[in-house]
């Protein structure tokens, strides 16, 4: 089902997500917790901004688990960035290789996908007919993580300085398209999507399900600054910061990173969290 | 533009082909001569089959050069096969990863290409909408090569027991279908398919050049026997074999694998090679 | 941990040891069960044996988990052999690489190994020092399996055409090696060694444990063949085999393969199991 | 051979020696020109330092060719570094994997060796007996490479801030024990050693020949800045630099990254070359 998790604030370390927290991306590699599927070791990917060198993220995917990448431990104690994002997957669409790895990239824009589109094989190339053609052929795997991106930056509008209602009205159309093309080919199968997106200025995720009651976990934790101290991790409140971090930090991931602590809340089904880049939230709920 | 060479014969060791000759397809994949592009690094795979054993070959491919990856070392010295495919890659479509490795496979087929097809970008997406389900399905990767191995068995009207003529016939509704959707799309480039496709009984080669002179080089040799004696590979020639080899062999290769040695022809243009389960070879020119 | 399984009898696919039995290899690389470390994900690797085509066997290694490798699922359904050895490794020493994954192999030997040398670092200088040249030259990864490996051939004496007794006092020379260079290093850890050694005709199981109570779980199963019936994989006890197959078979397996059924006996702790080339078993008590 | 390039100086993004000049390492992966082997396909890495994230290096390695890897195509656009290396391998010594891929790194050392140790599988087990133990259970590859830079660090007296001095003196004492070894060991084979080692402020070039007239070649430039204009890679002179860049910057490269351009000047053979933390060059004899 794969788990994920994504950070907007002031410089991180991957590992500070990756390794370091008591439920850490690796962890859940292999003991995934708030899931039915507890392995994710069918790949990984991580990808990352530093916007003063490129507007385009760095992306490292391997089709290696987590917990055995040498590039991922020599790397991640020295890749720090501001806007972050890291994906374990536990395969059902596509074969294991670097191709079907999270997270996407195009230009600036990084995505990431835990769940499955209801049906996909039945609407899979009607997706394809529905993409521009500049998103078509960008498509490198086999995934409906891959497409449902092909799907999403076909639908934006404002592709240079895209604005939260941008990022909304475009997963607007996409929903659209999705339940349009799944009701065209009788699909009555769950639809989950948590998907991540973002230009590395703000980000978007959707806490999304369809043909089901329960949508997959989705957790946000906002504060000051997530840190790491005395070997434990987290998020410090913002009325309680001694040290007056100048910057906020916002984390989403599948599963609390740090445990069961109160820094964490869910976002709702069938919504989206925005963070903007002064790293606010705001939580939407999806009209489709 | 890639390297190949199909055998089937026989039982012959994959090393015959592989690493044995002196312009071996390791050879090839560093230093090949019969083209510009010298290099095929980009991947290779083998393909193989026992039918006492399964009707459905074995497939090995990898994202590594020929030259230096440790599985082939430590297989093909063992590998024995009365039909096999080998390839070395030189990637133009598809990034460089074991999904976009030649050979290609459904069930009981195999397939293999050099070359290219005229515009692709422009006709991809009609390729896909021509497929039948179960082959688009089937596809794993990027390359024109493993879609127009989807087309073909689209075309393909006898799947069970395939004769020449219904390899024939699924190649030419190949070539209408692709020339058809090339025309509407306007492509002037080139089209190249060097092709090798095999049941495990028979296989079928194909040299074809598109709004081109000249096509890639395609060579065969048969005799009685492919055999490798005090460091020199050659082909005994039906005649002359003294040992009374039971069985015939036949090779087809991009290049010609023991140099330039009399026992090779070349394939002419525009025209198909078919061998059968006798290791007769039959050839035909493209009607289309 | 590492789990492992060999078989020697009539021709067998690697697939009814990989994927087909209750408890396959590759369901014991994502979920084993006679041990604490259920994940064995740390790559994988089969050797075999075909005699009348080499005597060196074939081996591919992967560092990818199992459950989840293209080649092997594309090759194992065809590979067919009467001697051969599947693992599934649970790092312990040695980064996950080709090669550091099992079977290791020397000319016509397979190894491969479930459990770990004690005090391992403390010795391993000591060890290489112990080598013959050309075994120590042999090493390409870092792992306590392939130095005892090294250290087993270095103390074969019959390298030709060893018999039950050369296998033995091979075993019995390098336990006295290693519990001389433990003592000398002072060394109180726990050693396990359940090892495989086969020349494909004839193959020896060590079951030991040193500073410890329990060893590690190693069973056997024989009869007349190991085959597939209606899904359901099962050893044909010799007395009541109807078919009346001419040669006999023999597994052993660090998990009974086919779950709690009464073919499986245990190893006993600290005994050498050989099977022959009549694939007649003997066990016989470590004297060392 | 192998063919590599570092660079020191003012923060510089890696495909400006990577991929934009126009003898980039990615170029020299296919197609070398100052030397016989042409070929350095064999894997490739990289390796940078940012010290204020922390003075331990990243490292990232691939068995695959230079030219078609997907990660470094989608890293190495974003990373900036004031200190880093970059190898692509043609292997002598060591299978291809990642552990036997440049550049090799020790916690805040990396090191990269193009060349070879004459005699080396001769001396292997003395350079092996010769190391202290936590750099001997550092080794994970097969590599004379990586023993070297064993045997460098065993050497190193002053670990925690070497100076020049330092740098040097474990070098010479570290050639010292190499002669001394290969003389006992009646070695004749030439020696080859053009090494790069630094600690992220620093950085130390060896080029060096043993048993041979020529050394491989080994170039540096220096200047204000490394820039990238119009398409052309080039280094400004410092007194031509009309936007006062305010740090220097250094190359050492087996080929000119940048043609025959007046840039470019060797290190001559049997001399090191210094490049301290302002840049500065200091080439100095080897000694032993």
């Amino acid at each position: 089902m794969c788990r994920f998790a994504a950070y907007l604030g002031r410089p991180l370390l991957v590992n500070d997500v990756m390794s370091r927290p008591k439920v850490s991306l690796i962890r859940q590699s292999s003991s995934a917790t708030e899931t039915d599927v507890t392995l994710n070791g069918d790949g990984f990917g991580i990808g990352w901004y530093n916007l003063e060198v490129s507007e385009v993220p760095a992306v490292f995917v391997s089709a290696l688990p987590a917990w055995n990448d040498m590039n991922l431990r020599n790397m991640s104690h020295q890749i720090q960035s501001p806007c972050f994002f890291a994906h374990v997957r536990a395969a059902e669409e596509g074969v294991v290789n670097q191709s079907n790895c999270h997270p996407f990239h195009y230009q600036k824009f990084l995505m990431m996908h835990n769940g499955g589109v209801g049906g996909f094989k039945k609407i899979k190339l009607a997706m394809l007919n529905a993409l521009k053609p500049e998103f078509f052929h960008n498509i490198k795997g086999q995934t409906d993580s891959e497409l449902l991106f092909a799907l999403w930056l076909s639908s934006l509008e404002e592709f240079e300085s895209p604005k939260e209602s941008d990022f909304i009205s475009a997963w607007e159309r996409t929903l659209t398209t999705l339940t349009t093309l799944q009701k065209a080919a009788g699909v009555k199968e769950e639809t989950y999507l948590n998907v991540i997106i973002s230009d590395g200025h703000q980000l978007i995720g959707l806490r999304y399900v369809n043909n089901a009651d329960q949508a997959l976990t989705l957790h946000y934790a906002e504060g000051s600054a997530f840190v790491h101290h005395h070997g434990v991790c987290r998020m410090l409140p913002k009325e309680n910061d001694h040290l007056h971090h100048p910057d906020n930090a916002v984390l989403i991931a599948s599963e609390r990173l740090t445990g069961d602590t109160p820094e964490w809340k869910d976002v709702p089904k069938n919504h989206y969290i925005f963070v903007d880049h002064h790293k606010r939230v705001v939580l939407t709920p999806v009209k489709n």
